[in-house]
C-alpha cells in the first residue's frame, strides 16, 4: 500500500506543485489556495493568541496537559506559509502528544528580512517564559525554513544565556540557505516540491543584506553545543535531505543528543499528508514518544511540578 | 548522575585502555583478560554453536521467542575479539527482545585476511536460511568492525541475490578503512579508547592485498540501496564518530530507512556498559524496541507465521 501511497502523493505534489520561482504575491496567493483545501479535523480547537507581542494560533484539543505548550514554526523559504495553514498538521501532533501548541506568524521576508523571523520567534519564546511557563515544559517544533528558525531559535537563547526549551523537532529543517548539500543536484529528479533554482530564487529576500552562511540564517554553520535534544525528520526524495543530514552531523560533533529518522521515498515535510501516507502518521507517532518524553524528563518541568 | 558516569566510564577505559597499536599477541591477551572480568547474568544461557560450518554461542533466556534469531558479530578491528566477550552485552539484548541471538566466531586477520569474515557471515546467514528460518526472522547486529562487516554482509547477500534479513542494529560501526573520517582529529582528545593511530596500525592486516575503499571493506563507500531498515547508535565521544555519520548520510540518500541515534558524551561501543550507564540501558531500550519491530513487521516473517 505504501509504494503506492507514495507514488500517489507524488503525483498530486507536482501536480500541484508551487514554484518559488514565481513572483512573491503569486506565490502567497497560490499557497493560500491549496491550504485553504486541506481540512481542519473537527476535534481541534483553534483560537488566536499574541505572545510576546507577536501574533499566532493556539491549536488544542479537549482534554490537553495545560501546563505543556509546543512552540511551532511554518514553512515556506521564509517568505510564504503562515500560522493557520499549519493548523491541520499542528493538529495531528496535538492529539497525539497531548500538549496544546502556539504556531507562530512571525514576520515573513521580503517585507521584513532577516533578523525578523528569528525576533519574533524569540520574542514568542521569552514571551512564553514571561507567562510562568518554564523552560522545560516548552518543545519546539517546526517545519522547513521553520525548522532552521527553531535552530537558530536555540543559537540566540543560547548566546543571550536564556534558559533553553526542552527540545527542538525538526521536519525536514531548510538550514543551509548558501545551497551547498549535495543533494541538491541529487535528488531534484525525485523530488516532486522543490528546485534548487526555486530555492535559489527567494535566498535573497530573506538574507537582505546579510552573509547566508550566518549561523543564525544557515545553522549548519553554527555552533551547536549545549542544545537540548533534537529529533530531525526528513524523507529521502528531497533535494534538502543534505541538511537534515549535515545538521544532525554537526550536533552530533556539538555533543547534542541527536536522532536522525530517515523515512524513503517521500517527499519534503511528508508530515503534512498523513490522510494520504501510512508513513506520515508513523512517524508523527514517533515524533509525538520523542515531544512527550523529553517534556516529561525535563529537569526544568521536575522542579515545576 | 549519568554526567558522574560518563566521567567514571571515561576514567576506567582510560586506565584500562586497550592500545591497538600493540602487537597483536599481546592485545588479544590484554582483551581477553579484560573480557574475562565482566560477569554474565545469571538469567543468561549460552551453548556453542555451528551454523553454515562457522562457529557460534547461542545467547538465549527462558522465554524466548524461538522463531526469530538475532546475527551478532563482535568487534574487535577484525584482529581482536571472540563471540564469548559478547555475551554480557548480548545478552542484555535478548533479555530486552525475548529474541535468541547467535554471536558468530568469525574468522581474525591478519590469520585470515579479507574477505574471511564477510564469507563467514555469509555461510552463518546462508546456514540459518538453511534451516528453514526466513529472511524476515532475522535480525543482524554488531559492534564496530561487527557493525561494519553486519553493513558488508548485506551488500553480499545483496549482490548474489539472497533475501536479505529483517533489519540491522549497529553499534557504533567501523565502516571506513581508509580512515577519513574528520572525527579521527576532533575526537581523538575525548575518546578514551581508540586512536587515529591505533586503527591504523591494524588495517593491513585486514585489507591484506585489497583496497581499504572497497565497500566490502568500508561500507560507507558502498552502493547502499535496498538495505533493510538500519538503527545506528553512537557515542559522540568516539573518533568513529564520522562513521556513524557518513554510513547513515549514505543510507539515507540510497532511500534505506535508516535511523542515526547520538548520545552525547559517551565512548565507542556505550552499550557494553549498562552496568555503569544509565545511557547505555536506555539506548539498549530503544534499540531492542527497534529489533522487535522490524522483526514483526518484516513481510517475509508474516508470511511465515
Amino acid at each position: 500500500m505504501s509504494k503506492e501511497q507514495q507514488l500517489q502523493l507524488d503525483a498530486i505534489l507536482r501536480q500541484g506543485g508551487l514554484d518559488t520561482n514565481a513572483d512573491v504575491p503569486t506565490l502567497r496567493a497560490a499557497f493560500s489556495e491549496l491550504m485553504a483545501q486541506v481540512p481542519v479535523a473537527p476535534d481541534i480547537q483553534q483560537s488566536p493568541v499574541e505572545i510576546g507581542g507577536v501574533a499566532g494560533v493556539e491549536v488544542a484539543i479537549h482534554g490537553n496537559d495545560s501546563e505543556n505548550v509546543i512552540l511551532y514554526f511554518h514553512g515556506g523559504v521564509y517568505v510564504i506559509g503562515y500560522a493557520a495553514a499549519t493548523v491541520p498538521l499542528v493538529g495531528d501532533l496535538v492529539r497525539r502528544t497531548g500538549t496544546k501548541a502556539i504556531t507562530l506568524e512571525y514576520r515573513l521576508a521580503p517585507e521584513h528580512p532577516y533578523p525578523a523571523a528569528v525576533d519574533d520567534a524569540r520574542a514568542a519564546y521569552v514571551g512564553l517564559l514571561a507567562q510562568g511557563i518554564a523552560p522545560g515544559q516548552i518543545a519546539l517544533a517546526g517545519e522547513s525554513a521553520g525548522a532552521g528558525l527553531a535552530v537558530a531559535l536555540l543559537l540566540a537563547l543560547r548566546e543571550a544565556g536564556v534558559p533553553l526549551p526542552s527540545c527542538a523537532y525538526l521536519m525536514s529543517p531548510y538550514a543551509d540557505l548558501t545551497l551547498s548539500g549535495e543533494t541538491l543536484a541529487a535528488k531534484r529528479e525525485v523530488d516532486p516540491l522543490l528546485t534548487p533554482e526555486g530555492l535559489r530564487a527567494r535566498v535573497p529576500d530573506y538574507v537582505g543584506g546579510g552573509d547566508a552562511s550566518d549561523p543564525y540564517i544557515s545553522p549548519i554553520f553554527g555552533d551547536l553545543r549545549e542544545l537540548p535534544p533534537l529529533l530531525i525528520q526528513v524523507g529521502s526524495h528531497e533535494v534538502l535531505l543534505s541538511d537534515a543530514l549535515r545538521l544532525a552531523g554537526r550536533a552530533a560533533i556539538s555533543d547534542v543528543p541527536v536522532t536522525l529518522d530517515v523515512t524513503p521515498g517521500v517527499p519534503h515535510v511528508f508530515q503534512a499528508y498523513a490522510a494520504l501516507l501510512d508513513e506520515a502518521g508513523t512517524a508523527l507517532d514517533r515524533a509525538s514518544e520523542f515531544v512527550k518524553a523529553q517534556l516529561a524528563h525535563s529537569p526544568s518541568h521536575a522542579q515545576i511540578a
